[in-house]
């Protein structure tokens, strides 16, 4: 940590912040210069508030070097991860493809794209019971029955499950149904949820939000981990920025900068980035190229008849070309798809 | 609504749009121009879905008229509405202001910076229990014990008290220690948060996700005010841009823009908006001449030692010219500050 | 300047930085922590590049404590400036008033808006000959004929005159008619255009790019002032954002982070930044709260037929409210109108 | 396009709207419904002015519906198209690799990184005479010096050169030079420069603007075209966010999208988009992958003392590991890399 005086600042200020740093028992070091006096802070900083730091008399500036998160940090753990959810694994150096509906509507729906999603080469089924929408007026998903398809499905068809929760108070009945958990865009910064995730004993896909640095991301699933979960999967899905071709735009270099920062797998969903069924692909392929160690997509049999993000959701027609694309870019990239034999008929 | 369709839709295509709407009772009609053809959607159109819209074949474009909002609307409320807090009002004509510490720390904290408030003029106090930090090592918030310290804050100072909840299981007991319940910029789109605070009796403060659209915001009162509770006050808190300088931008634009779509009250926190204290006084003014019905601002004895945000906080010196700031401003503005005569010495 | 070393930095790349620093004539303090070194640069470290220490064996991170700008800077020209106009004064005590049409049309509507400018208490008037507009295929103004007419209503009114400029070809042509050269939003990094403006004897207004930092923005009229034009109003006209209910998000907070870090005075255009004539009065009322020194407004008699920005147009009935607006919020912040007695009848 | 009347608009507001149509020769089709009137107004309605439009008396808002640019359209040109480069094709089914210097330094620097350029399998030269820097005490460029100097590289490699025109002024001199000129971010609307580079019989390279969204961008094409010159060549280089990890977050989503909108050629920049050298081999990947016709890459041989953006340089280590990228998603993207026999010794 480094403490950056103002020009103005006068030998009693300095003083102070030193003797203030060494009651907390932290280490100063004092750079004088022409202009202006640097003070470097060492030893453990973190009981340091960089604002309490900022509010001192004659300070400047602080500029924090250590990352604010310890638990996903590479730092202390430089090998990237693996998570593991209902046997398949995600990352590091493998492709996971998760695909389904947006919303489960029905069983016969979510079993038909529970088939789809197969046919792609996906090992995960997703598909939401609990839908987080702008509108009061638009469809909120089936809930508990929601969950009770969700796990028919998975019987039907052995494909684990993932879907999301929105309230703590779900959190246990959600987990209890699926094999992980997905934290939503809006709730990147709901800390209570992600504290009662943490608490579980399922894994937990967490998307970055819509707005959120990944700085933030990774500090939200700090929050996770630090109460004891750390099969966490990050999950890129695109930010908003001023662009209104798409729904919101991808940002790619966040999967090479997350993993350079965190051991956790992260993987894209190309679809709710987008917003564009024709999108999709294309989309899916750079995720893959860039080194995402997973691909989560939206598909759904009669999409016009979805309760939910029906136009982004890919259709039977692309599903062989899904598969390929999956295929062909694994290899390019040196991967491999995962691919699980514990699958029904 | 408005359906264009796309230069290469086919009579065919146009007719199954033109069926869909009419089996939902809708009326359409069609206009056929050179390129393209564009039906006009009229009736009770709230009950088609422009998703759905959209995935029909060879229609390019949807366009919605009317609001996703209704109770919060102008539309059907064409006057303004005051929210009273502990018998204070917010809006429509005055300007009511909000002050106290970012976070309860201590009482006699608290009863300080309560006491710099009403110095200030102002009606309502201010002060978090319970705090969502980004970093899962910052102070969380007194919880429980803060709401204590605020409930005897009020008794001592008359100060009608505003607090900050962050999990639906806390809002029964937040609603009964305060005067009006704080949503804050992190969970403006926590569905179950707004839906608890929506089924209380007391006023709800709604501050804009730091990355979300005004319409976004009023969905969010929309909410609220749909489970029964329409004591709702907007509050504008700065939104996420590319610019470094301050910790987000204030958009003082949002305050005509959200009253002229709804009938709520709107008001603006200077003090996280800029996040930084010498910003505060003239965003401050700024947000009164261009029509705020409120301000909170953050006020701390002793900034830096704050636990939260003190590098934003007003200190002693400030308050005399915050003071005569509001009610120069006030008075340009032709509003009168609220004043009460209920509170104790 | 503070260079942060890696963890995984050696002796040998701590030297090799030291010794870079020392073979340019800087000073080296060197700060050893537990996990990380630290060395504080001091002397004239605008010789050295950030990208180039960067770019050192074991750097990582490079902090800049100065300013990038110099002639622009508060640091060695602590008290504001004032910048004449043909005569009127902007900044730093009062407010200045400039109105006038988007576009030069016609003799007779440039005559009508320059009235209504005067009538509502400008003392500049605006108006533009050379317009960028994103398409091709919109009016791109009238040029020469557009500066003739500008002069002779300046001589009709006795207003003096500011017009933009967009092609450094342009620039003698454009300073020798007009009072004051602006250079709009798109060009503010056109730097051959600036080093142009910088050149010439007429003050230069500078929009502030709709998505540049104020940073930049300095750094933009550093550009003018290191060719000797010192004469420089800087003007904040809305940024980019994710916000769609205004055509860009006017920032407020600008005006005195900017006044703060530079000492050339700081105007607003509330009509370019909402681009909706509903925001042009609450707009002008915070620009002046907030500090500005001055206020630049789009005024047409009949916008309804405007080659340019009609939408966004103050129109006669409008214009008595303005005067009033500008003169209640100028004496509640404390500042004198700028009046004039040379204009012509 | 379709106008939407207010709820509160008159028949003679509507009569009104009518008879402007009518009098300017288009259709006008008037859809009435419960709440609000829509007009479908067909024929050639470019000469109408959305601004014009909303400000009628009653219009509530406006709805274009065909494309703001025509030449650059795939409306009336179907078929993507290539363009050639000094013989060297770019598009539509192919990928092409560019690389060179951020800036042109000295002829052995310049030699050494086309050398470079050659081995990773670059058909075209990168190099910077003219630099556009956000501070006027960077490094601006060797001017015509730079022109000589990759002329002359050119000469010793074969390979066609790219270089960036800044002022009007200097169009005629690089064009002589160079086979592409290239228009930098900052300059996307700069209207003038894109008319000079309009009016050359050489192609060139339009970068996007850091905020410009791909309307805007295909209307900057438009200028050039409109001007004659249909050799446009368009490169995302990564837009401006809230996130600061990466110097600007590559929006890969552009490709497809502008792709499915003009016939032109589009490619990427990864080098500026990310800022980062550690973020260009994969966002290379990522550019091939989403469908890019070809990639535009920073090398050189001792970025630690390039004059530019030595901290995205690619250096000769990657050199081998690039070639590969390129070839193998080349060849998952179904495309092939673009070679050529006539580069000499």
């Amino acid at each position: 940590m480094v403490i950056v005086m103002q020009p103005s600042a006068s030998e009693d200020d300095l003083s102070t912040v030193v003797e203030f740093i060494r009651s907390g028992n932290g280490e100063a070091f004092v750079s004088r210069g022409v202009n202006r006096t640097v003070i470097g802070l060492v030893g453990d900083v973190d009981q340091f508030d960089d604002h309490h730091l900022r509010s001192l008399q004659g300070v400047a500036d602080v500029v924090r070097i250590s990352a604010k998160y310890k638990l996903v940090s590479r730092e202390h753990h430089p090998h990237r991860s693996a998570v593991r959810v209902g046997g398949v694994p995600i990352g590091p150096d493998t492709v996971t493809l998760i695909a389904g509906p947006c919303a489960v509507e029905t069983f016969d729906q979510t079993l038909e794209a529970a088939t789809m999603a197969r046919e792609a080469g996906a090992t995960l089924l997703r598909g939401g019971a609990y839908k987080p929408r702008s509108s009061p007026y638009a469809f909120q998903g089936l809930g508990p029955l929601g969950l009770r398809i969700l796990a028919e499905v998975r019987e039907a068809t052995g494909l684990p499950v993932v879907t999301e929760v929105v309230s703590p108070a779900d959190v246990d009945l959600v987990a209890e149904h699926v094999d992980m958990v997905q934290i939503g865009t809006r709730n990147m910064q709901n800390f209570p949820l992600l504290q009662a995730v943490g608490a579980i004993d399922k894994p937990v896909m967490l998307k970055r939000g819509m707005s959120s640095t990944i700085e933030e991301w990774l500090m939200a699933a700090e929050y996770i981990a630090q109460r004891g979960n750390l099969d966490i999967v990050l999950c890129e899905r695109g930010i908003r920025t001023f662009e209104t071709e798409t729904r919101n735009t991808l940002d790619v270099s966040a999967v090479p900068v997350a993993q350079q920062l965190s051991h956790l797998p992260v993987i894209i969903d190309p679809s709710h980035s987008g917003g564009r069924r024709d999108l999709v692909l294309p989309l899916t392929r750079a995720a893959i190229a860039v080194g995402a160690d997973g691909v989560i997509v939206d598909v759904h049999a009669t999409p016009e008849t979805a309760l939910c993000d029906g136009p982004q959701a890919l259709v039977h027609a692309d599903i062989p070309l899904l598969a390929a694309a999956v295929e062909a870019f694994a290899t390019a990239s040196g991967r491999t798809m995962v691919r699980t034999d514990r699958l029904a008929v």
